[in-house]
């Protein structure tokens, strides 16, 4: 078992009807407000009225139109230059883990005077942020409750995961509700990228007996629970099932003391998603079977008899290698049956950029330490094998 | 599944050798510490003279022999008029949960001019606490990492639990080493205790599939890790995974979202405790598999075939009842086996006083509202079947 230190300071309100206590929440970080969110689905179901409803009595400034795979220009750009000239005292991030990725990323630049990619590229540490309070409406990437973001810059390909201490919410309201309309295939696509928040973290040297649970656990959450909301969108305890378990996917309790994995399916799909624009989630899915299959060996194929058996209740008096290939199968089909185009070209991906994305993968993503190494040879495999 | 609304600000510094980092987190608090112990465990590891050592330049003062099951009088009153008297910036609580709960009473009556009585029997609300950082030398009550403390104030026979969020420890250093010279009682002890906080909260009306997971990983790892401990106290893996698995016991992880159980098992031990200043973790060993008898009904069956399925690999194929018994069995037989005394006259308590200790559980402990509602009458018992 590893040494770690741990903390995550954020305070999660759960549960239907649980925004009442917003303009409580908020006045405690100030009077005057950024609101931040993506492409209007916020005012389809009602909460953008709600929350200005909520929140009448204080100054509030929109950035709007934050697009899934949040980027650096203009949105980030123009979110500090807002906190900067109004003199923001916290960030209230309402939508999905990329708005929110979008307002950490501001919450630091407002509190920073040079270029706020030094700080997304660990140029510069960060030494302050703005308070952030988001209302999810997406169960899926745990930004909720991390220190984390992902940010895009188009014109360089490049789509960045940092994380800072400063960077965790200081509370996440989540309601299951708000998730009630969240399409098929997005509800698909998180439950894929919790899914695989989780596997990245499972797939390690050294994990404890109480870490292999959590996973399992949680693994097998997300599966039944997807299920029942793409059957029944709108079975509550279905959906609220779900957003915890996405909660906790980043924040480390799944892997508290385990060793590095170093998260090579991320690693892979970051390009994926730079290059291309496609739903992270999807990109996730179609990755991990085929980095599963790539890495299967004599030194990882324990793990995979572990998932297999305790995920996917395979017959443990199989042998190794064929426990494995299953566990391998029944993670494609799950996510085939979930309704996830399963390759490359499904998602507008060819074979043109290939060399050129496992190329800048391996100078970028330090996946050479992986839990199973990849070279840029190993990573264009993986490209190719998933086309 | 219930709303919630959840925080632990508390900094985890987990592995060996992390005591290194104490003067820099101590510095943080101030000069002046409280340093809390007990009986002089800490003395004999070497454990004293380091923290003497690492805070060479603070001003300390001291205070000791801190019983297991805490006492009002002399610990808790005398710690607050040290702490008043000189001052005091920090606690430093090093020992079990038994120095920690006592140092959390000290640090909210610190705070406070008046009775500090008041504080632990809610009829005050803390306004404030003196910031606690502490060094745990025992694996058991999960006190590290949550809000709440038990005090014992012997003249009354009261044994109270309370919480207050101004009492999480700001940090908890876990060094897995300190547990190595853990008697085999204390060991076992402790391994109860974590075992029936989990089963308090798995044993409720409405859990999640993800907390129903959780919790069997712990109480697997629970059970599998302190048998590694009786038979090698220096292994270190099982040492820390047992440490970790306790400090996740009672700050909620478990159990996010489930209905309230009421934690009966607590409320009947800690007038065991009050009346026989018996060890925690063995009155709640001998109580469990008695309660757990005495609430099996059509009701409560299906989450003990759950229990006994999952946990100790009953064949699911059996009838519910065939299966919840072999599950109470098992966990009898479980505590039995390492090497808990599992009568209630192997630890000096006889019939003379269950009528009065079940009067006093039922009149104080609200198990009317527990998950299966206990009268005094059923609290009787379950006592009458323990001896």
């Amino acid at each position: 078992m590893q040494n770690f230190d741990y903390m995550t300071p954020t305070r999660l309100i759960f549960g239907e009807g649980v925004i009442s206590q917003l303009p409580k929440v908020m006045s405690a970080f100030g009077k005057k407000i950024l609101l931040t969110y993506g492409g209007g689905s916020i005012k389809k179901i009602g909460l953008y009225d709600k929350v200005k409803e909520l929140l009448d009595g204080f100054e509030i400034i929109e950035l709007s139109d934050i697009q899934p795979n949040p980027k650096y220009d203009p949105s980030v750009l123009e979110g500090v230059r807002l906190c900067k000239e109004h003199n923001i005292d916290v960030i209230l991030s309402v939508g999905g883990g990329s708005v929110l990725d979008c307002s950490k990323a501001i919450a630091a630049g407002a509190k920073y005077d040079g270029d706020v990619w030094d700080l997304i590229t660990y140029k510069v540490k960060a030494q302050a942020a703005l308070p952030i309070v988001d209302i999810l409406t997406l169960a899926a990437t745990g930004s909720e409750y991390d220190s984390g973001g992902v940010i895009s810059r188009t014109e360089t390909n490049d789509k960045i995961g940092y994380m800072d201490p400063h960077l965790y919410p200081a509370v996440s309201f989540l309601d299951p509700t708000y998730t009630f309309s969240v399409s098929k295939k997005q509800t698909a696509a998180g439950c894929a990228d919790a899914m695989n928040h989780i596997i990245e973290q499972y797939f390690c040297e050294d994990a404890t007996l109480l870490n292999d649970g959590f996973c399992e656990a949680g693994l097998k959450s997300l599966m039944i629970n997807a299920k029942k909301c793409l059957d029944d969108p709108r079975d509550y305890t279905a959906r609220a099932e779900m957003m915890f378990a996405c909660t906790l996917g980043c924040n480390g309790i799944y892997s508290l003391g385990n060793s590095p994995s170093g998260w090579p399916c991320h690693g892979i799909e970051h390009a994926l998603s730079a290059y291309y624009d496609i739903t992270h989630g999807e990109g996730l899915a179609i990755i991990t079977p085929r980095w599963m299959t790539h890495i299967l060996s004599d030194k990882t194929v324990g793990r995979f008899v572990k998932y297999g058996v305790n995920v996917f209740d395979i017959d443990s008096t199989l042998p190794p290698f064929e426990i494995a290939e299953k566990a391998i199968k029944a993670t494609y089909d799950f996510f085939e049956s979930i309704g996830i185009p399963m390759h490359l070209k499904d998602v507008g991906i060819d074979d043109s950029r290939i060399s050129e994305m496992a190329h800048h993968i391996a100078v970028n993503e330090g996946l050479e330490n992986a839990y199973a190494p990849l070279t840029q040879q190993d990573i264009e495999k993986i490209l190719i094998a998933s086309l």
